[in-house]
């Protein structure tokens, strides 16, 4: 029987420790290929590079994985890693992260990471991004691979059942202290942006994006509420951003048109 | 009556002739103030810069319009003028684009434009991506200006009753062929992607990302079918990306988790 082929990817970049968790238990489970940002990608979203032309650079990481690495966005690693370094091979699973940092609620749009797992799954390829609750560079991912292990080894033998894309936070406990996974719905949070401003060397005046992480939604069934309570969160995520609800209450807009001639 | 604030932006940049039509029509109904990318900015989805600083810098590009320019991407430039231009002011509708060239169907994830637009809604701002279907720099804008126009208003008027998001897609028509106006969903359509392969003048590989727009949705429903067959097409669409559907399907993952101890 041929082994499943799992593309890995991240936003973190290549050198990121929390792409080597998913390396590593990838490769008990099939055959696994590398195509991964040359340089942190945080916050890339769904951005794709068309001004410009893309590097791509074979390199020995992972002892016996084949690994490339990208001069592109995550994005841009899914899309070159499927028609170029795999040549339209049938992906089994495409795995990215494991994100330094929470990529619940609001976040899935901004993330790297999610957007990297999300183009995969609009070119209908099950994929799955994983993040730690943990921006430091030397998190703890230890208590992770047990939960990951388990919630790739799901993907590649259940049908996702509709959904093709799971966003996947850990919270940063230990091992023993996680309560368990909960499937739920994206909590409807949203940064309240500040912006810190200075003058440059030269006197001229920039500002620098930062900002607080605001959840007003008190839903027991959110994803936010799932990692603060000791839970591992998996959002069923997709693609299709129609708001079906509001298609029906907007025809007197439709109608507007043909009242009158333009 | 103080007027409607109305926040202006684009992918293209602040110099794009698209954008001059949206301030045009914006000044006829409210206080406008736009904040745009100083450069291009196509492709870049739903990025923020986090790593850099951004420039801010006051333009004379609009006669009587107060505007910016921005050395971020779309996104940034909404984040920036939500709280740095108009420091926390009540914004009554963010308009975005006119973008030179299609954003129907899956182009909403790719799109500067709709990413504006949507973080606009994220912050809460009842907000509309215009794009033209004709990529080129003199893109005939005349006949979109009626309909551009009637969509704002009702914009303004009305609430949008569930949504806050409209991608607005335009047909390259002349005014008179335009047939009206379609409220529909994202046509479930993709990019089949292809690289240019090519060396660099120091002998080096790139590849430069290129591609053709698939669809296989043959409903009669969607953005695709409206703009094809002459008709302005409106989505509503949303930042909410669960999939909820699938929610029921993946109990047996979160089963899981209680079954064995880790």
């Amino acid at each position: 029987m041929t082994k499943p082929l799992i593309l890995v990817t991240n936003d973190d970049g290549i050198v990121a420790p929390g792409i080597r968790v998913l390396v590593e238990i990838a490769s008990e489970m099939g055959e696994v290929v590398v195509v991964a940002p040359d340089s942190p990608q945080s916050g890339q979203g769904h951005a794709i590079t068309i001004h410009d032309p893309l590097r791509l650079k074979k390199v020995n990481i992972f002892p016996g994985v084949e690994a490339w690495e990208c001069s592109g966005t995550p994005v841009d690693c899914v899309k070159i890693a499927k028609h170029v370094v795999l040549k339209d091979r049938q992906i089994a699973l495409c795995v990215s992260g494991i994100n330094h940092g929470t990529n619940a609620s609001i976040n899935i749009l901004y993330s790297g990471t999610l957007s990297a797992a999300m183009e995969a799954s609009v070119e209908n390829i099950k994929s799955i991004g994983f993040s730690l609750d943990d921006f430091s560079f030397d998190a703890d991912f230890k208590p992770c691979r047990p939960w990951v292990q388990r919630i790739m080894q799901y993907a590649l033998e259940q049908p996702f059942e509709g959904g093709k894309l799971l966003n996947v936070n850990i919270p940063k406990l230990q091992a023993d202290q996680i309560l368990g996974m909960r499937i739920c719905r994206q909590a409807d949070a949203r940064w309240v942006e500040n912006f810190i401003e200075g003058h440059d060397p030269s006197g001229q005046p920039y500002y620098w994006l930062t900002g607080e992480f605001i959840n007003e939604d008190h839903g027991e069934d959110t994803d936010i509420w799932a990692l603060r309570n000791g839970y591992i969160s998996i959002v069923p995520s997709m693609h299709d951003l129609t708001d079906y609800k509001s298609i029906r209450g907007l025809k007197g807009l439709s109608l507007l048109s043909a009242e009158q001639h333009l």
